[in-house]
């Protein structure tokens, strides 16, 4: 245990959750821990930063090794209080997002606030990871993803990565013995199709609430984080934010040029 | 003209917003015209699905061949209820997000809600642009922006694009003749040191409100979005969302395997 190692623990299910508990559990092995967390839950709020008002911070315990702050904007609004303000003068080695109830593989990347978060966290230099459990529950079991959670955080601290890395890592369900281990893989290609419960409120007014279904388009690739959670391993998917789509810039460059106006 | 064409338009400074009416101008003479836009601004909600509370749907008006819905969820929500709900029985031919109050080149796009909802639109299968300009201000003179913008969209549906395709547009500042045209580019590497303006409340209760400045870490690269917009092009960047990083995962693969457990 190296207690000058400092773990930043945030999560999109809000301070209060299991899963951040679980969280602290998998970092207060590696060193002194810090959480700033939303003060309510942010789920599926993506990259999402709060602009349009101002914001509140909160210190909610302090105990051996472990402070919880929670705040009161979005996952990357914690990641950014504690990188600009909180910990400002201090070096932070991991962050931690999670643990998420809930999968975030596939395109869920893209709209989760635990993967934000994670992101975000990369963006100021360090290692950050993404945890989720595939069980959406309040109550989900945890055993598991603590379990693998240390394991590749421990991998991560004894090759002293350094850099800017962020892992989006999701863990089936299951107790640890029942799962095989971890696969590292891409991100599965599928689509949401959406449908909107309508109901009407008590003034009579129609509203609308998202509901929906994943839809795999390659439930056979073996090499896709769905196959890997859907057959009993633990998926880690590497991620980058260059969104440019390569193949696209050079067929359109071929075929429309860059077009200087006459 | 071509009145069979449905083009759906979006933003994220809301429904009211004069870069709304800018986009509308752009797609007005393609076809007709549905607009479903947040009822309150949206800035920097990035691709955030609503999943905690009801939304609700709104005619604001409907004039020759323009209908303005506004609906109470993010701009990616906005989306989503022209496809799964209001337009669910029809086809929408193209995508139109903004035009944005402030550009959303290099890491911007993830932040952005004009982007989120861009994006979001391509993954049901036709093409979408995210229009943004280099001015922040309520006022902002979107001129350039209309003229090229009409340019694009004209140019993706002579092609007859039918594909999922997402591009993110940035204009800079200027009326049209100054700009010296239409730029294919890669996404510029860069990010946000950030800021938290600090104040008391009239409780006396301190607050925080996020700012920043970007940093770009390649001024010099002439191929990136950053460039071509500080030197006078509109920048185009097609965009993808698969976030693996596939050379890291090499990587790892090669450093880690995929560990089955003992």
């Amino acid at each position: 245990m190296n207690n000058q190692r400092l773990i930043l623990v945030t999560n999109d299910d809000g301070y209060a959750s299991k899963g951040l508990a679980a969280a602290i559990e998998v970092a207060r092995g590696f060193g002194r821990v810090v959480v700033v967390a939303p003060e309510t839950p942010q789920s599926g709020m993506s990259q999402a930063i709060t602009m349009h008002h101002p914001l509140f911070l909160r210190r909610v315990r302090q105990e051996e090794g472990v402070e919880v702050y929670a705040f009161s904007g979005t996952p990357v609004d914690c990641i950014k209080m504690a990188f600009d303000h909180l910990l400002r003068e201090e070096r932070i080695d991991l962050v931690i997002s999670g643990i998420n109830h809930g999968s975030n593989s596939a395109v869920n990347i893209l709209y989760s606030g635990t993967m934000g978060a994670a992101i975000e966290g990369s963006f100021y230099g360090c290692p950050a990871i993404g945890l989720s459990v595939d069980d959406h529950s309040p109550d989900a079991d945890f055993e598991a993803a603590v379990f693998f959670g240390r394991q590749i955080v421990g991998d991560l601290l004894r090759e002293q990565v350094e850099m800017s890395l962020c892992l989006n890592v999701n863990v089936p369900v299951g107790k640890p013995a029942d799962l095989k281990g971890i696969r590292f893989c891409r991100q599965n290609r599928g689509f949401w199709r959406e449908e909107f419960f309508r109901r009407q409120d008590p003034m009579g007014r129609e509203y609308f609430w998202l509901t929906g279904d994943f839809v795999n388009t390659e439930p056979d690739a073996t090499d896709t984080d769905e196959w890997a959670l859907s057959h009993g391993w633990v998926s880690v998917v590497p991620v980058h934010t260059d969104l440019t789509d390569y193949r696209l810039l050079e067929l359109l460059d071929g075929a429309f040029g860059s077009t200087e106006k006459e």
